[in-house]
């Protein structure tokens, strides 16, 4: 029986996870780097202990003094959220060695996973599609080409220990393929220590569409219906929604079940995702499960009415899915906001600073889940986003007005945010019609480049 | 086709009007005394007309100044929220003279639902259960006397143009009749400027239970199940919920008829509410129907999915229903607090004051309706309310929990607030089981008085 968690995170995710706890009467531990002293995760959970100075490696990814902290407090378990060393099968290996409960799959199914050439032949094997590609992990890039030219281009190449968008090109002739090749490399070397590369067909224009998956420990699987993360920018999420005005019930079910499929295959347990790529002909392929909670869950909490922070942790208790997939209904419509401590003037660049004032929506259909108050420092060591506003309506039309008059009312003084930038996504007629894929962003930042 | 609305009123109930108008693409005018100039909804609305200084009379109560700014603003339609104008027929009447639309009933029936006496007779001569009692005005002690005897005590007094339990006394035997019947006709003349009084048989501990009623102007009337108004101080609504601990479906079917019932009689238009007192054998009396929106009217809102600004304002554009009876399905369970700023300590009276920090909470199943803001003035010229704080949940149980949790994370600084007192509230095993009435929070504040 878990009575005590301790959250291995920092920001929003960590204030979400407090929140959960304490509405299920479980007690919370926050940990801390120096620079998170005031931080509000570190105010509002029952205990909290400084794991070390402010750069991750020494602090929120620091496996031995977060496992200390854990024993030290007297913890039985530990959420991870998302990012940091939450999809890291070392330290979840580690928890299981010490008798805590890691509250996500076992350390054996996050390795598997989280190494893309086995985790698509798990796929393949189950028969979830999968892109056209080649599994092997490359080195030399003459073998890589003679590879790339068998699929068809336009190719991708990616690194088998990648993620967010590190170590990924695009070569659209055989031309372009040794550059791209040896630049993924070099940054697949540089930020993950290993230089293996594999290639797929890459699908041009494609909307991602990822199912939430729910698995307990005696092999019951459900999905919680898709959501729609295509407004992406160099790979990070910027808008999400629940549902995707391009799923239909038929696709919904045909994509649900090849969900379901990939998580069974995988042995999966706890609360996942399975990304998909999804094409304007409705044939879509398996990208990557993401072992963990991920940051636009809310919309999928708001259209199904589950707290996917609670199941986690009952998941992790050993308690049985109360759900069966019939019980699933998805009802309206919720899209989430990331804002960022950014400035979309200047590339987007991440723009740390005191929160000299602050003013955040509310009302009907509104949902802030945020770590930030006046007078809070927004850290430069960490990412950049400080709030998730989610709102809530009958249908996709409604939700964006209220997206729109929410964004409208947010005032965050001291620091520059991305706000007028959502703003302004939300007032395009091409946006409002679901007219979107995941090159959108690109396109509407040369609109607006141009308009200048 | 309304395209402009004035609010008239302040405070979060224009906060809200606000919003579900610039969801709908609706401009907005924000009237404002002196005393508000630098209110969250002098700031927000599209437009802002100063209607004259702090004190109500002269500028929220002020009629003319409320309709020349809606002439000068050229605004097709007024909003008056709840208090201050929303039920004074003159001024609805005056706006249909002026060719503004009002958004809520005709005047002429303002006019019969706010006299207590017609609104009786109303009720009784459509079949709608009343408290026993004598509908005729009295002036003279002497012969109320006589009436209370019949009716048999105990018997209430209530001045006839009453509201806000100001004018109301409870006389338990003949002998304390005569104090309570003028003490309460001096209330009421001093407060309504009328000394008419009505008696009626005082149900001892029920609960209050009211519907909510949507009609529209084709004689469509639905009802969206009940709230649970009972956690009372001096007939100030405190706690409100949805669905009530005390009604279960076979009761909510009876009690919703009458209440379509009631409102059909009423030959009723817009949003209204038919407040009922509940007893313990599940007997239920017509108390009286409020023509306007509510304070907790989010709750309904929450376990019904329903906007009901939106709703009011739609039917005021002639728009028909869209819903059946049978298409309302009660989900969940919701429950609003109002954090007031008042000094429970000190018999709780009011603490206006500048607010120098604050702090809301958000997460999942958290809603704010507030109209503050860090730097703000409280007036002592207004309502002590300043936030609703209002959770949804799927049970009742972690409603509680949620609403105990939000509760413990708000922080207003600067004036002193309820915040604690509702937080205790909730901790307590009667409140958690549902066992109260509307006496409840007599017995709370004894039993906290005697535990210093």
């Amino acid at each position: 029986m878990i009575r005590k968690i301790l959250i291995a995170n920092r920001g929003e995710i960590a204030i979400r996870i407090i929140r959960a706890c304490r509405e299920m009467g479980i007690e919370t531990v926050a940990v801390y780097s120096e620079a998170d002293r005031e931080a509000l995760h570190t105010q509002l959970a029952d205990e909290a202990v400084c794991i070390g100075p402010a750069a991750a490696k020494d602090s929120y990814l620091n496996m031995e003094q977060i496992i200390s902290a854990t024993i030290i407090t007297g913890a039985d378990a530990i959420h991870p959220g998302f990012g940091f060393l939450s999809e890291n099968s070392q330290f979840a290996k580690l928890c299981e060695a010490c008798h805590i409960t890691f509250i996500g799959p076992d350390s054996d199914i996050i390795a598997r996973l989280g190494n893309k050439a086995v985790a698509r032949q798990t796929m393949v094997d189950a028969g979830v599609p999968v892109i056209p590609g080649c599994q092997k992990a490359l080195t030399d890039v003459k073998e890589a080409l003679e590879i790339a030219k068998e699929i068809g281009f336009p190719v991708i190449v990616k690194a088998v220990l990648g993620g967010g968008g590190k170590g990924m090109r695009v070569a659209y002739t055989e031309e372009e393929f040794e550059n791209a090749f040896l630049m993924a490399q070099k940054e697949s070397g540089l930020a993950f220590g290993d230089e293996s590369m594999y290639l797929e067909h890459f699908v041009e224009n494609p909307r991602h569409i990822e199912f939430q998956i729910l698995a307990d420990n005696y092999g019951n699987v459900i999905h919680l219906g898709e959501r729609d993360c295509s407004v992406q920018r160099n790979h990070q999420k910027v808008i999400e929604e629940s549902p995707s005005a391009a799923v239909d019930e038929e696709l919904r079910e045909r994509m649900g079940k090849a969900a379901v499929l990939a998580a069974k295959a995988a042995g999966y347990k706890n609360a996942g995702t399975i990304e998909f790529l999804l094409e304007k002909d409705k044939s879509f392929y398996f990208m990557e499960m993401n072992t963990r909670i991920q940051v636009e869950h809310p919309v999928t909490e708001w259209v199904t009415g589950i707290d996917l922070i609670k199941a986690q942790i009952r998941i992790a208790d050993g308690e049985k899915l109360k759900w069966k997939q019939e019980d699933i209904q998805i009802t309206g419509h919720a899209i989430e906001c990331r804002i960022n401590a950014e400035d979309p003037s200047k590339n987007f660049r991440p723009c740390p600073g005191r929160i000299t004032d602050m003013y955040l929506p509310g009302g009907k259909g509104v949902r802030i889940d945020s770590a930030i108050y006046s007078g809070c420092e927004v850290s430069p060591y960490y990412d950049s986003m400080i709030t998730k506003l989610i709102v809530f309506a009958a249908t996709r039309k409604e939700a964006i007005a209220k997206m729109h008059r929410a964004l409208g009312e947010v005032i965050i003084e001291g620091i520059t945010t991305n706000i007028d930038f959502l703003y302004e996504i939300m007032e395009r007629p091409d946006y409002q019609e679901g007219d979107f894929t995941i090159q959108y962003l690109e396109k509407v930042l040369e609109e607006m480049g141009e308009n200048k």
